[in-house]
This record gives C-alpha cells, structure tokens and sequence, in this order.
C-alpha cells in the first residue's frame, strides 16, 4: 500500500469527522434569539473541536509525508489515531450541552487525550519503521510532552470547576495551532 | 504540504456539507401530498443553500488553483472559511423551519455574511503569500465588495419583512452563480 | 478547472448519498425478528436506491470521461444532476415507510425522472461543448428515451397500486444495470 | 473506468460507513459517569465494527490493487459488497443496545457473514476477469474459508447466549488483523 491511499482515506475520514459534528448542534426549537440562547455552550465546544480536527489534519499531513511505505503496523496506529478522533462529535455533544457538569468535560478531556496518545504512537510507529529523518527533526518534542500533562490536569480539574478544564483544551489548542516547522524545515530543506 | 491535499480535503468537506443538508429535510410524517406542504419552506431553503454550497466549490477550486505553495496562514484561513461553511445545514433548517420569523433569516444571513468575509480573508492571504497574479486578475473585485452589502442589508430587512431577506441572499445567488471568468481566462490565457 | 476535480467531488457527493441513506433505516424498536418485520419496505426501497445510486455512480464516470475542458455549463449540469440525487434519501425513506400510499411513490417517481432528465441535461450540455465523440457514441440512446416514459407511468399507475408503480422503478433499475458498453468500447478502441 | 477511481469511491463509502456509525452512539442523557454505563455495550459493539471496517478497507485494498481493468462485474461486485458493509452501521447499533437479545446479535452476524461472501465473490470475479496472479497467491485462502464457518456458528449461537456469538466474532476479527500478507508479499516480489 502506498502512502497516497493512506493520507485520502485518512483525509476522508477527517472530513467526515469535522463536518458530522456539526449535526449535534441541534436545530433550535423556537425561532426567537432566546432560542439561540441555550446553544452557546454546544457551538462553543463545536468551535473547539472544530480547531482541534484541523489542527489534527494540519499535523498528520506533516507527519505522514514523511512516510514511505505504509507497513501493517502503521496502518493500524493510524487506524487507532482515528478512531479516538472519531469519538470527538459524541462527546463534543455532550460537554457542550452539559457545561457545568464535571464528567462530560473530563469524558472529553480523556478521548483528547487518547488522541493525543494515539498521535504519539503513531509517530513512534513511523520512526520504528525507517523513519529515521523524523525522529531527528521532532528531537525533545516539547508540545507532544506538554499536552497530555494538560489535559490530565484538565480532566482532574473538571470536579472542581469544568470551565478550568475547558480552558486548558482551549489552551492545548492554542500550543499546537501552529503546525509542526520543524518537519516543514526539515522537509524543504531536503528538497 | 501541496495544493492536491488542501483542494481533497475542502472537496471532502464541501462535499459531505452539500449532503448532508439533506438529513435536515425530515421524511414527511404523514403520506399525503398534504404531507409535504409543510417542507416547501425548508425545501427552498434547501435548494438556496445548495446553489450557494455550489458557488462556494467553484469559486473555491479557481482561487486555490493559483496557489503554488500551501503555507500555515493559506490553510487555516481555507479551514476558517470552512467553518462557516459547515454551519449552512442548521442554519439552513432553521431558516427553512420558520420562514416567517425574523431571526432565522438574520441568522442565516449573518452565517452567509462570515462565508463571504472567511472567502475575502483566504483571498487576501494567498494574495499576501505569493498571489501577485492573483492580485492583478481579481482587480476591483466588485462582486466581492457588493454583496457583504446586499448581506448586511438583507440581516437588517428580516427584521421588516423575512421574505425580503431571503429574495437578497436569492439575488446575491444569481449574480455569482457565474464563475469567475477573470481568473479562468487569466490562467487559460497562461497555459 | 480540469475533469479530475470535477470526477472527485461527484464521487465524494455519490458515496456520501449511497451511504447516508442507510441512516434512515432506523434501529428497530424491539429485540426480536417481529420488530424487523416493519423495516420490510423500508429495506427493499434502499435497496433499490442503492442500485439506482450505483447506476448512476457507474455511468457517471463513463460519461464524464468523455469531457476534455469543465466548462461552466458543465460544471452546473453536474451540480444540477447532483442536486436531484441528493433527495433520493428522503424519497427513498418516505416510499419505503408508506408502501401503501399513493403520493410517497408517485413523488420517488418524480425523483427519479429529474434525476434522469438531470442525466440528458448533462450529456446533452457535453455534447454541445465540445464532445463530439460523444454523439457519435450514444446515437439514438434508447434507455435514454424509454426511462421517463416509465417513470412516468410508474408515477401515473401509483394512483392505481403502488406496488405496480414500483416494479416499473425496479424495470428501470434492471434495464440500466449493465453500463453503457457503447461508450465503453468506443474508448477502448480509441486508446 | 481505471483502478483508480474504483479505489477513490471505495475509500469515500468506506471512510463515511467507518464514521457515520459513531452518529448511531447516542450523546448521554443526563451529565453523570452513570449515564455512560447503558452505551458500555454500544461502545463495544462500536469498536468491533470499526475494527471490522478497518480489515475490511486494507484488505480491499490489498484485493483491488491486483486488478488491472475495471470491468463491470467487478464493479458491480464491489458494489454489492460495499451494500452489505453500508449496513453496519443499523445492525452495529442494534446488537449494541439489545446485548441480551438473540435476534440482534444473530442478524449483526447474518450481515457479517454477508459481507464475507461478498469479499469472496468480488475476490472470485477479479481472479475469473484476468486475476491469474491473484489466483496463486490467494492459495487455499484458510481465512477466507474458516470466517463463514465462525460466523455461521456465532448465528446460531447467538440463540443459547448472545455473548458467545460476539465473543465469536470478534474471534474473526482478531484472525483477520493481520492483513493478507501473502497478496503483499508476492507484489513486492514482483516489483
């Protein structure tokens, strides 16, 4: 299997994933602005997550590229990676319809967190099978080492006040808004 | 990253909100023709948001069709744009629901109003990253300019009468239903 | 705007309706095989939209691979085609949910005929920008010229028993099940 | 019609089965660890069948990738196994919210099985249409011949206790894990 057919299934899955979400901000029932009202939460977490895919998109593109042959072991670690964030329009749902309870915002704090696990051993998984270029360019990975503790304390957090841990999503967010330079340089560099 | 993937990715994502609109028609509950009258509304609705899904895709494939170089900023104003765009269906359905109230059609046309300025934004910045042919064939850019205007009017006439709010996004439809023929005769011109 | 793009986003628009009609076949409501027995109809008429999507799919892809340039006409006898299939999930569930009645299959009839009027629009519209090979190709297009009158005896005869009107649908199914051969083979030929 | 657009459909019907079944997975009713507990079953039934979508979308990979022309049998053969994978989703949902129940876990087999004779038939058809190639690394296909026999036995099963029919089907899955390592093989051999 080529790494093409990988990256257009990924990517389709990705778009999907993005775009469902969408159908959990349910049509509101009256036709007044107070009817928007009891939405703002749901299309806050819909904003959230909608950052958080794109920033997924943006990375795994980076990280793929660097990619020759999709092995089996790959294949499935990015297979795992999906599936985690395939759980993201459910408990996008239920935090945003629920922002003052502590359990959907850890709920979501730990599927943010399998991602970010699984993004992790999808990269080891590239690196273990000739991706030798990638494991010098990523070097100390500071942002891979940061979110988890992040969002760890973020799912703690929620059975204080679940809108600390909203905010330190939000902030993870924020690291890894910018893509990965360090691939990119690395990439250009080479070519 | 390259154009290709950027281009796959909006495809996916414009692709599955152009259908998945259609999850926002309801199956009439009765099975009598009576039954549908009561999804005219929504179903124009429907058709609007459709031919605007479809403007957006065109217009969409001849301005990134002049990017050479996919950076940071290009990829997350065409996510921005995106965005928007993925708030159609409920918005579509709302506004189709409730034909005669006033804030639906305001809202709809406030969502309009953000694709339109998040299409701006992503002209601009591949305009800034290296677009100079861009920049000199999309020139004064009148329909452009014109119909924030025509949306902005039409947010404050549904507050009058929705109906007339609605024929305003009808008529900013019709007049970029047309491709943009300068960019198309540009890069035809170049090949 | 090359054919390439053109071909990916009807089949991102195609695999997307094939597989979203499946979500109106609700999850039944009991646990037993008795609760299975009202998805009867409900199942035979995704399946026959199922086949109909994949006719389409099929000679979609002959078709378009005829085109040289995407010109704008296409390009919105595509969408226009698109919009059509587009409704068959709501259609389709509507028909499937009310075999009985009259107006749900008389409006899948109504369906299914736009949508191949869409089809004759959008070979005609090739034919005339430049697709020469194309006429030669199809010649006097019997399937072409027998379907509508079908589907509209299909739609008149659902005032009769709905079921007639039905079998006439499943006919014209059956007759488009193989894939223009003639297109086929005059391509092959070619190459 | 090439390979390759086969390929391109496949993968958009695929990706959108693999992530439409997450819709099936109800958002909580109330906001408590509790309210998660009824989804327990759901779930596993979620990850079984996106671990099913997985094997079945490498493996088709794997199949397709010997096929040299897209002739319309093969098409159609795919088309009538991506039927049986699009109802997933309805069947996955059902067993998942009746994990006591006989019927749901026999028809969730019933639909496996399907698929599985599906896979064999669109397997028989490329090796019968100029497939000699695959014909010899397919070999005795134990696999493909055990599966039905499992699944067979999980049907019947599923009528003295449902757990063991699952417990059998995620047997298969975890037999099919591995993807087809010969076709693979003998095609890197080759090039």
């Amino acid at each position: 299997m080529n790494r093409g057919r990988l990256e257009a299934f990924s990517d389709g899955v990705l778009a999907i994933i993005i775009t469902i979400m969408v159908l959990e901000l349910k049509v509101p029932a009256g036709d007044t602005l107070a009817a928007l009202a009891p939405m703002r939460s749901a299309f806050l977490a819909y904003v959230l997550s909608f950052v958080y895919v794109g920033i997924y998109w943006n990375n795994h593109h980076h990280l793929v590229h660097t990619v020759k042959q999709v092995s089996g072991p790959i294949m499935w670690a990015n297979l795992h990676l999906l599936f985690w964030l395939s759980l993201f329009p459910v408990v996008t749902a239920w935090a945003g319809n629920n922002p003052q309870a502590a359990w959907p915002s850890a709920i979501y704090g730990v599927v943010l967190l399998a991602a970010a696990i699984g993004y992790l051993i999808l990269q080891r998984t590239i690196i273990r099978h000739g991706g030798g270029a990638l494991d010098r360019i990523i070097g100390s990975d500071p942002k891979g080492r940061i979110s988890p503790l992040l969002y760890l304390s973020g799912i703690g957090l929620a059975f204080v006040r679940p809108w600390i841990s909203e905010l330190l999503y939000a902030l993870v967010a924020a690291i890894w808004l910018v893509p990965d330079r360090r691939i990119e340089r690395a990439l250009s560099a080479k070519e």
